[in-house]
């Protein structure tokens, strides 16, 4: 497995556009398309805030059948709390796409991300629509990673390669996070493609393992979003044999998936809202899985230790009353608390809870003067 | 009822003191001792933090029997995460400040904050103990107020007088918060004296409720302490019949206790650290009471919730979002949200959840640029 260049169009038969319809002041591009070439098998996570927005519900209920051909995204405006015409503009997005594209209106994702409960625009994307289908090309997956981003200083794609049977199986990406990160389950939005045939169960038991250890361990603010989700479209094009059961093509499909995903979720907390450090938190000695990825998000998610790493202080006494909020009753002298790097950038933070033998990373970013500055303004 | 100058000191047979010891390197006060004439009926509440600091281990050994006559306190060191000589410094100073007042090591009360993880410079404390003895008076209130403060701005105290049974009856506080602030149960340091008669069963019972409604429904960043106490001492001077049943009495003296923890409470939000908005976030229409809080504490904890509080900007989405993220299941059709004040330094947020009849109340502060100055910085 290798990683390469591009994004979302690397893989055989996916086209992508983005531009700029007028929903954000700043004249940025704010919508984008991701179609295939073809119906493609689909597997989708989505947020477990009870309040969704409506274009989740719509992809929601669309992907229930595993299939999709096409993704339209909105940035600027997160159609969320905005009541049944939310609801009823998601699915005239959808609409109006797959009349533009010929395909069917099931088989189109919509999602949307911005500020919520403002009335979606929807006439500036009924508008720009032709325009955008008219701009799809096999080198469009770099304009569509623009489209979909908020408050992101930079895009984050990736490509990688493998060889399943023979085949060269590819898979591309790209994502948007910034503020509002804490996810369950899904977190902030990934498109990721690929032209590998594989079966709707087994891409669906892939996405969730990969989202697992990477989106499901990233945490900005705490602060779980409306409308995060991550969606897979495998078009079968590179003419792999069929993925149908965890051997070990599903394997190396796994890992290059995991790659993938671990991979946006680093660049998602890299360009976090103000970030100027990147923490990773380990911990290991804890008796469950769950214990430790608690513990980890505990750390991660604390505003003192955020705010100690951002003056560059390694301020572990911090840490050990993260640790001890948890709840799982381990003391002072259960604890052994390591910053194994403390440099400009990257903070590695290690906690030892010596009571079992599991552990969890979990990444995060600081709490910044710009953080405060940023969500202090946006509106 | 009525509120009354002074504090710690206003009841009768209660004496104070605080001074420089030389802890805080500023110079301002940092070590406080309050005593009673007499041995008192006294309770505690302590964080439920697992990791909790040598003093606090210490006391609650101490209080096992429900007596006390002294408080001694310094500033500018936890002595939290200092292994046995952290221990063995805690039931020195009590050993000590016992010897100097002739009274029972049992019965003092030892607590320390400040940062966690450092050694307690003990002979500081134990140089400067006589001199804090022999200026014990019964003005003294204040500038044991001063002596427990960290990176507060301000003195919190208050004293009540209501009237049992035709006695007068004081009840006299001080307390200390400004960061890692997030109750549980107990939450910073708060030290009530009262001359009311009342039973050992009877003020832990009063201590209980009165904490509930008021030190366990603030939250400035969301990080629970490893040296939160909470301590009532009552000496029984006042004269009136000692309460010993939950009757009219006890309630009149829980009614003027929770006065009491509740101003300090808001004291302690207002004055919390880089503090600019003093937030009340009420929830109505919930299943449970517990559901009420959570909901509560998960707007209040937001920070996407309090950089708008910050940037006075009334963005109900955010709040929506948090509301979500609860896992009560409740959608955009249940929530209302309501900004019944939105001023330069109060704002009101009400949010019904339209399931229940159950309701609470939390405050908060925002989150400013100098909380991530101020803890930034902080060593």
């Amino acid at each position: 497995m290798q990683i390469i260049r591009g994004g979302v169009t690397q893989p055989k038969g996916f086209k992508a556009a983005g531009l700029h319809c007028g929903i954000k002041r700043s004249g940025k591009p704010d919508l984008s398309l991701i179609t295939a070439v073809k119906p493609c098998v689909a597997a989708g996570v989505f947020t477990k805030n009870s309040v969704k927005a409506a274009p989740l519900l719509v992809s929601m209920a669309h992907l229930q059948n595993s299939k999709a051909q096409a993704v339209i995204v909105n940035s600027g405006n997160a159609n969320c709390f905005t009541g049944n015409f939310g609801l009823l503009y998601a699915r005239k997005t959808t609409e109006l796409i797959a009349k533009l594209l010929g395909i069917k209106t099931q088989d189109v994702i919509v999602t949307s991300t911005g500020i919520i409960g403002k009335p979606l625009p929807y006439d500036k994307i009924a508008k720009a629509a032709p325009r955008l289908v008219k701009s799809l090309s096999t080198s469009g997956g770099h304009m569509a990673a623009k489209g979909i981003l908020t408050t992101d200083l930079v895009t984050k794609e990736i490509a990688v390669r493998t060889t399943l049977g023979g085949k060269r199986v590819t898979i591309g990406a790209c994502a948007k996070g910034s503020g509002m990160v804490a996810p369950n389950m899904a977190t902030m939005l990934a498109f990721i493609t690929t032209d590998a045939a594989i079966t709707a169960p087994m891409l669906k038991k892939a996405l969730r393992e990969a989202n697992e250890g990477s989106f499901n361990r990233i945490t900005v603010d705490g602060c779980m979003s409306t409308n995060d989700m991550v969606t897979v479209m495998a078009n079968g094009l590179a003419g792999n044999k069929k993925i149908s059961a965890a051997g070990k093509d599903y394997k190396k499909f796994c890992e290059a998936l995991k790659v993938v995903c671990l991979d946006l979720a680093k660049k998602i907390v890299k360009d976090a809202e103000g970030a100027t450090k990147f923490i990773q938190v380990d911990v290991s000695g804890a008796k469950t899985g769950k214990d430790a990825v608690k513990t980890a998000f505990m750390i991660a998610n604390s505003n003192l230790v955020k705010t100690a790493a951002y003056g560059s202080n390694p301020n572990w006494g911090r840490v050990a009353a993260a640790v001890g909020a948890v709840g799982l009753g381990v003391t002072e002298k259960d604890i052994k608390i390591k910053f194994s790097s403390f440099s400009k950038k990257d903070i590695r933070v290690s906690v030892d809870l010596s009571v079992g033998s599991q552990k969890a990373t979990v990444y995060t970013s600081d709490l910044s003067l710009d953080y405060v500055r940023i969500n202090g303004k946006y509106n």
